[in-house]
């Protein structure tokens, strides 16, 4: 598997390109197209979440397909990967960001390098991030646990609800946040509100992998 | 199975705090984006239906995945748990939907405490109400019989339809109810307009549970 | 089997019972919460397609799930099903479908007995409905060939895109075409239009079974 | 197989007939009902990406379920298709797609022959265009490497997404632009444009076949 590291990386750098070309070019299409917020919101939504069945289903078996530095954060917490492979997948997870909100600027024609003036912070805020990351953790953890079939799945409705239900449209993602900084459309965050959401994300990511460790444990052998 | 009993009650509790965060969130969020009660129901709609394929996958392996004290009753009457597990699981249902409410109530910064003012009642409602608790009981049971691993499915299906079909937008879920009864925001129900959708839920679902008694009857060697 | 006849027939009554009050009563519903047609068309098909995965899934195993006089109509002609369990079949659709309407009706307290005034005719309703029908009926019968566990979700995704890609709104069932004359709302159809829906239907499907006997034969042992 | 094409062929053109049906006719369906351009693509949207996977599921046994020649060149250059049978199909396609539009135009009783006058070119439409087709034909070979069952899902999930965060909403398929080029409805494409969207879309489908060969490569016996 460590021969296979350079395609690992470039799964990673490629999928998390085409999650952010998604979130932010789905959402500059919806805001041109109507002024209702709520469609808006739809419009980015079922996008998403349909793209991250596709990208989980076809790079899962490549890198693990966490495009996510808080997925990385706990897999290296619980050595399923290695410290130095952890890194260069957060690298590569931030770069193939940025590289995805540069794309989705490119096809419709927008400056490339933006940065977002939209205000996303406060207490609310945070705790729906928090939120948002300890479900998506939690998903994956149980899902790695019981189903791990039907992770893409998982993921992608997860994340569906989540855009909904929690308050901040749910970022749930360090690397995606830092990509939707720097475009100043329909799913940008001011770069200044940054460190409270990934702040926030850690906390919730950390949080589910406790519960988990306890909620989802496999039963001893002195239980039976 | 027994010494699981803890786990099994907060499986119970964090997936009915979350289901109801999702219905009470969701309904939040989309009647802030939007004036258009049909784009709030399509986005209080989406997000319901995704989290109840998430919940029952990744918490039926713990608990069975009920979130729903008619579900529970149901189980119970068929004898397939235990009555005192089955008052733990209602008790911790009720509790975990109340919670639902208050963290969807933070994350949007609104007050934790609230009652509902939203008038559902009257003849058409009861009936709506236990169709829609008629429909999910049998929707559940016969899942079990022919196709178990596809009920996350039929249950997040069911209720997106149910959404729309039910003139009560379908509550189907006494602890749900509760807990919506104590937010006055787009899913809520004046507390006094409980008893008469908890009574015609339990009512839908002993039909519901009567109907597939026959209806779906494993064939007896003498019918061979 | 014979001797399962009577569970057959409830469950094709039960479900296009079903069904129909999905189709209508969540046009009912659409229609009550927006001025725009294409919001209402939406709030039409998501429940439709997804109440279709839901019971076929549930009671396809006891009846088949046809729920619909063309269906059986091309089961009996391919001798899949006996004559006088074909007829018994559409009777329980059509008087399933009717009792649809009147607990739609009933749910939305509008009058139990109504005829719809939505006019439907012309060459282009009876081309879009004979298509509508034919692509069904092949999906079915092609799902029943290659991939016959994917058929809940086959024709569910299929009437999802068909109540937009006819001009019709793909109606595609007598049984159900019958019900939804009864009822003066958003999914109606005079009476007096029901001959030429019902006539394009069958001949859609009648073209489809000739089509699929085919191009979706299994090859001959001599080709080999 | 090579006895088979005449099926293979009639496969291919009816799919294609049916997927541009779908595409044109719920575009002419969703501008008829609304003036919101956001609920017009969500009401193309929908309908697409089911009909996707329908086609998928059942006509890819018997032809593959190309639809594109796109798709049809990449297969012909991995020697996975002969080069006579490869024209053949490319035939199909272009014929069938063609059919298609005059079906939907025919339904909707609009003139069959038309020709689109709505502008799509420049740059950024081109860079989607080739993002779309790459995409594509990357999820479809990363689905015929690891998950081959679940190819009618990817497919219709991507364009789902690809709807929404293309700047040009994803054609991706020679044979359906051409199709499109004759519809001077909601989904057309002014003839003069095909050139350059053909162009683009062989393009990103011949990037995404090289990233396939090094990035989803079988791990050689001396790797290991």
């Amino acid at each position: 598997m460590a021969d296979d590291l350079p395609r690992r990386i470039v799964a990673e750098a490629l999928g998390t390109a085409l999650l952010v070309a998604t979130v932010v070019g789905s959402g500059i299409m919806a805001a041109r197209l109507t002024h209702d917020v709520a469609i808006s919101l739809l419009g980015n939504t079922l996008p998403t979440g349909a793209i991250l069945v596709v990208l989980i289903t076809i790079l899962g078996p490549v890198s693990g397909a966490h495009f996510n530095p808080a997925v990385t954060l706990v897999f290296a917490l619980r050595r399923e990967i290695e410290a130095s492979a952890a890194l260069a997948y957060v690298v590569a997870q931030v770069v193939g960001g940025i590289a995805g909100t540069f794309l989705a600027h490119a096809m419709f024609e927008l400056p490339i390098l933006q940065a977002s003036m939209t205000v996303r912070t406060g207490a609310g805020q945070w705790l729906a991030e928090a939120v948002a990351a300890f479900g998506l953790i939690f998903t994956i953890l149980a899902g790695l646990r019981f189903r791990s079939d039907a992770i893409p799945w998982l993921v992608g409705l997860y994340i569906t609800a989540a855009y909904w239900f929690t308050a901040s449209t749910s970022f749930a993602n360090p690397a995606v946040a830092i990509a939707r900084a720097l475009s100043d459309t329909f799913s940008g965050i001011r770069p200044v509100d940054l460190p409270g959401f990934i702040a926030a994300e850690l906390l919730g990511a950390l949080l589910a992998m406790a519960l988990a460790g306890w909620l989802l444990a496999e039963p001893k052998p002195t239980d039976r």
